[in-house]
């Protein structure tokens, strides 16, 4: 597959990702914008002093930020992701640009364009035996850009295929930003009651094409754009990055949250790093993504991945993130667009996530039916 | 609390669900119809011969049906299920009755009338902790009709409450018909275009006050109403009463689908038994529900509990179901709205329910990435 020339590229503005809407609109769903009244109460509650315990906010004033949530789901995105986006937006701009006919059906299969994907072995089964189940012909590399860039190399010498990096293109980046402008109608439309707005939105990144897209479509517009990554083994490249004035180029972490392993590309550093795009970068240990995942999907009824929740997380649990909203939204408050990016998970992995849960949600249980007294226990082990 | 003397109480037809539904709009979400590609193509492919293996259907010919599937998302619904609408309505009825003022947060606690909630010990943490949660007293009985029966005498001596029983009540019954109106209308609007109509829904059936509702709602409209029931140990009841000319008065069976599992209600046997109201009933087996819910999850994304999806499942997995779609329908095929009833289950009753799973997809997923050599397998190893 071929990919993004300088002459086939719009510039990165809002005006770029409204033209990219109207291109992909016919093929990817306008996923809705949910509500939810436990998370946004959970969010504008303060965190207790004893959740503190052990982070490096432990003993320090919890912070009382307002919020009013509004989670735009990608998880009901075709393929259960955000990604199909910027997949169709760099495929129809290959397809104009070679003079390809259109067909209907999905990204590179839709147009009949072979497609060669170059993925770490560690993805997770989910994400192999679908991306299988498009036709596409799979090659595995290691982990590390290093590795991956060399199976490239290799895949383009043998085929002819021309790269379009998952992430770190132009064409990508505006098609991943078409989100922003749906999450800003979306929000608008649910406040217009009130005369409301969208104060902020933030989004998970990992290669940083999603995050940098929406700071792309949101610019100049009074909207803030926040980033969230996992601190696990230093998965927050690009708040580590940005805070030492240089790109982390090489990560190489195990987190839950699988889709935000990479670390950012070469274009989206660029954005991500530049305040006047994105205005900040938090980072949530592993376990702030189990309990807002549990969230998730036990409130919310949402089935998400883990990757999804970052953001979430973030503003339930960064005391970081949930300080300066206070200070800068007041007694107000914040209309914040927390996006989940995807769902494509699965039971299988979700029972090893929370293996241990079991245990420890039996013991709870026990000392809630215990004080009904001798009878229920009875029935219980019956 | 109080309920359904004759004269509070209005006749069970379309009219008085659509009174019902004017007076609960205020409390309860309008739940989304939603529709997915996936389920609606896997249900019009005819199942293999090795899927009927084992099954009473071995060695026959795999219906042909057509479906268009939409997906009433009432585990969307405040609460996480379809409840609350007959609670609100059947309070707000009685707060009619009693001249108290209305108030506005949930049910019983909305209006401030103390409420004294009777079910098996055997009900799900979740459940308890949730009623718990609406700060109601709670009084656990067995898990018979005969039992809680008692529990629920001793309560109303000691306490002076009147009874409203979950399911068997004629206010209940109206509020929870209410779906039914809102599912044919937000059919009718996506199929506006073709000038497609909905013609048929299928809903879970425990005590039978949902499915009873619905069929209420949807009476001399020309849209079919079926009911679905586990057959673990004998949970079919409304099935095999209808089947036996009289009403199945007691079950006692530890089906996954816990919302299921209780014996049809006297009203509702009237009307779940009349075949002008409910066109037939159909069971699916543990497995079924599984593979259903695991349909759902992955693929839909919808968190769901194992009660919500035994429709989906006779549509997928039923083939007297599917032969009786295949007949009626014929090429056209049918536009089904399926009840997905609630998603009040946990992470940790979900990892129990699919225990084992694990072992066979690692199994599978051996296989997989072994077929890519052995580098792949080392990676995986790493």
């Amino acid at each position: 597959m071929a990919s993004s020339k300088p002459g086939n590229t719009l510039p990165l503005t809002r005006d770029s990702v409204s033209a990219a809407r109207a291109l992909i609109q016919p093929h990817i769903h306008d996923t809705p914008v949910l509500t939810n009244t436990t998370l946004t109460n959970l969010a504008s509650t303060p965190q207790s002093a004893d959740a503190l315990k052990g982070t490096q906010w432990e003993g320090k004033a919890p912070a009382k930020p307002r919020f009013r949530l509004f989670f735009k789901c990608e998880n009901f995105q075709r393929i259960g992701a955000f990604k199909v986006r910027g997949a169709f937006h760099a495929t129809m701009r290959l397809t104009e640009q070679e003079g390809l006919e259109e067909a209907l059906a999905l990204a590179a299969r839709t147009f009949s364009i072979p497609a060669h994907i170059v993925m770490p072995s560690i993805s997770t089964p989910s994400k192999i035996s679908g991306t299988r189940a498009q036709n596409a012909t799979l090659h595995f590399s290691g982990s590390t850009s290093a590795e991956r860039e060399a199976v490239v190399a290799d895949v383009i010498k043998n085929t002819g295929a021309t790269l379009i990096p998952p992430y770190d293109d132009p064409n990508i980046i505006l098609g991943q930003g078409t989100m922003a402008l749906e999450i800003q109608e979306q929000v608008e439309k649910l406040l217009e009651a009130n005369n409301g707005k969208l104060d902020a939105v933030i989004a998970p990144c990992g290669g940083g094409g999603m995050l940098s897209g929406i700071a792309v479509a949101l610019k100049d517009t009074g909207i803030r754009v926040f980033g969230a990554e996992p601190s696990f083994q230093g998965a927050d490249d690009a708040r580590r990055g940005v805070q030492a004035g240089s790109r982390v180029e090489s990560v190489k972490t195990l987190t839950i949250a699988d889709g935000l392993r990479t670390p950012l590309g070469h274009h989206n550093w660029g954005i991500v790093s530049d305040p006047t795009f994105v205005q900040g970068l938090y980072a949530v240990t592993e376990q702030n993504i189990k309990d807002a995942m549990m969230l998730v999907l036990e409130r919310m009824k949402c089935f998400v991945e883990p990757s999804a929740v970052v953001g979430l997380a973030t503003v339930l649990y960064n005391e970081d993130f949930r300080n300066m909203v206070q200070r800068e939204a007041g007694e107000e408050g914040w209309n914040v667009g927390v996006v989940f990016s995807g769902g494509n998970t699965t039971i299988e992995a979700i029972t090893k996530i929370f293996a241990g849960v079991a245990d420890e949600t039996a013991e709870r249980q026990e000392g809630v039916l215990g004080s009904d007294g001798a009878r229920v226990a009875e029935n219980v082990a019956g």
